[in-house]
C-alpha cells in the first residue's frame, strides 16, 4: 500500500493506474466498519482504491469539536492495508491549505443553510463543498463512495459534482450499523455507556417511522411524531426531527418524492446523526383506477 | 469542425481525442484577432482545440451590459473554421446552468474585491470563477489559453485552477493589439470613429509608463502620473489606474516584484481595460555593492 502525504505523491502513485478504474473514499480517518463498507463497495468495482484521510479544519465550525475529533493514523493504515486499500492520500493542512489559498466552493439554498447547515453555521458546508472538490479533482477517480449516514452532506456532494461537472460517479452507500442499530460513526468512542444505551433511541425512532411509512403512512407529521415519541422516552431533545427530500432538503409534508427522516441529537457529550430513506409511496392501480375518466371524444 | 451544444455532445466528441494533448480557448465569442491569436497558441502545442463560446450572464452585473454584448455566432463559427479550431462548444444558458444549478466558486480577498470586482461587484468574479470552473471541468484540457487583455481574470482563472486543483495548464497569451495600439475587445465594434481615437489614450498612457521603467523609474505613484497625464490630455477620467502585483492584485508602492499596470476607462458608451506588464526591477550589482558591510566576525 502507497502513502502519500503530497498531492505530488499522489498523482505519480495514480499516473501508471490510470488505465483501469479508480475508486476513492474520503474520509477523515479514524476509521471504523463503516469505512471499511465503502472500501469493499470501491474494491467491486474498481482496480485501484484510494482512501483519502484529511480531518478538513474549514468544516469544523467549533474548535473543540476539531480538537476532540479522534485521530489514530497508524490504526487507520493498519485498517486500510487489511482492507485491500491501494493508496492512502493522507495530506497535512499546509498541503490542502497553502500559503495564499482564497477559494471556496457554496451552495446555495436550503440544501446548506438548514439543518447541519443551520446548526454549524454556513461555513460548514463550505468547508466541505471545498474540500470535498479538491480531493476529487486531486484523485480523479471514476467513483467516489460517501456513507448515506450523513445524508445532508451527501446531497451537498452531488450537487457540487453535478454542479461543476466534476468528473466523478458519486456511490452512496447504506448506513453501516453496530449490531444494536447505531449508525457507526468515529464520534461513537467518545460515548460513555449509559449514553451509547440512550443513543439506540435514534435508530429505534427511525425504525418506528419507516414501519409506519410501510403500514401506509405518507403525512410528515405523524412521521416525526412517531420518531419524537421514541427520543421522548429515552430523554433525547433533538436538534431537529424532520422528512426532508433527498436532493434539496425542503422540509416535506407528505411524502411525495425522495425522502429522508433526519435526526440529529446529542447524547451527552457527543452529537449523533442518523437517517432512514423513505421510498415514496407507490400509486397503486386501484388508486388509478379511482381517477375520473375523461368522456371519450365524440360520445353523445 | 465539430459544433457542440450540450455538455453530453462535448464528451462525445472528445473521448476519441484524449490520447493526444487537447487545449481549450475559453471565449464570449464575438471572435476578434486577440482571440484567434490564442487558438494559433493553442495549435502550436495541442492536436484537438476546442473553442467555447458562451456568454456568460452571471459575471455580467448590469443587465444593459449583458444586452448590449455582442453575438455574432455564424461569424465565429466561420473565423473558428478558418482558424483551424477542431471542436466549437457553444451551450445555452440552461444548459450550464440547469434548474436546481446552486453552485457557486468564489476567491475571496483583493484579488476580487478591488478594480474590476470593485466597480462590477462581488458577483462579476464569482461568475467568472464558477464558469471557468465549469468549462475547464467540461472540457478537461492539457492546457487553456487566456489573453493577458483582461489581466485581473487571468489573476483569478490562475488562482482558482491552483486552489481547487484543476487538471489543466493555464497559458496567458499576450494582448493582442490593433495596429494604432487600441487593445482588442470585443466592445470595441461600439466605439465611435471620434471615440476611438480618444481611446489611444490607454495604450499610449501604458506605454509611458513602461518606457519610464525601462529608464529607471521604480515608484509606483510616479508610473501613475506619467499614465495619468496621458489619460487627461484626451479627457479620459479612469475608473482607476494602478500599479498592482500580478498575482494578488495588491496595490504596490514600488516595483519590488512581478507587477502590471492596470487601467480602466470609459470612452463614450464603452468601458474598456487595458494593462502592461512591468517587470520587476532587477538589483543591479552597483546596488548590492552599496549595501552597508557587516563587520567581520573576530575582527577588531
Amino acid at each position: 500500500m502507497i502513502v502519500a502525504t503530497t498531492l505530488a505523491e499522489l498523482r505519480s502513485a495514480l499516473a501508471p493506474r490510470r488505465d483501469a478504474p479508480i475508486a476513492v473514499v474520503p474520509t477523515m480517518g479514524a476509521l471504523h466498519e463503516g469505512h471499511l463498507s465503502l472500501v469493499t463497495a470501491a474494491r467491486a468495482r474498481a482496480a485501484t482504491v484510494v482512501l483519502t484521510i484529511f480531518v478538513n479544519p474549514t468544516q469544523f465550525t467549533e474548535q473543540a469539536d476539531l480538537d476532540a475529533y479522534p485521530r489514530a493514523l497508524d490504526d487507520d493504515l493498519a485498517k486500510a492495508g487489511a482492507a485491500g486499500v491501494d493508496v492512502v492520500f493522507a495530506p497535512t493542512a499546509a498541503e490542502m491549505y497553502p500559503t495564499g489559498f482564497a477559494t471556496t466552493v457554496s451552495i446555495a439554498g436550503p440544501l446548506t443553510e438548514t439543518f447541519e447547515g443551520a446548526v454549524r453555521g454556513r461555513a460548514h458546508f463550505d468547508g466541505v463543498a471545498t474540500i470535498v472538490s479538491k480531493l476529487l479533482l486531486a484523485v480523479l477517480a471514476d467513483t467516489a463512495y460517501f456513507g448515506q449516514k450523513d445524508a445532508q452532506q451527501v446531497a451537498v456532494v452531488r450537487r457540487l459534482v453535478r454542479d461543476l461537472g466534476i468528473p466523478t460517479e458519486i456511490v452512496v452507500v447504506p448506513t453501516s450499523r453496530d449490531d444494536d442499530g447505531l449508525a457507526r460513526s468515529s464520534r461513537n468512542v467518545r460515548l460513555t455507556p449509559a449514553d451509547r444505551v440512550r443513543a439506540l433511541a435514534l435508530p429505534r425512532a427511525l425504525a418506528a417511522a419507516a414501519r409506519a411509512v410501510a403500514d401506509g403512512e405518507q403525512d410528515a407529521a405523524a412521521l416525526r411524531a412517531i420518531a419524537a415519541h421514541e427520543l421522548d422516552a429515552a430523554g433525547l431533545t433533538p436538534d431537529y426531527l424532520a422528512v426532508v427530500d433527498s436532493d434539496g432538503f425542503a422540509e416535506l409534508d407528505r411524502l411525495d418524492r425522495d425522502a429522508v427522516l433526519v435526526v440529529a441529537a446529542r447524547v451527552g457529550a457527543v452529537r449523533l446523526l442518523d437517517n432512514v430513506v423513505l421510498a415514496p409511496v407507490t400509486v397503486s392501480s386501484d388508486i388509478l383506477d379511482d381517477r375520473p375518466v375523461a368522456a371519450p371524444t365524440g360520445s353523445p
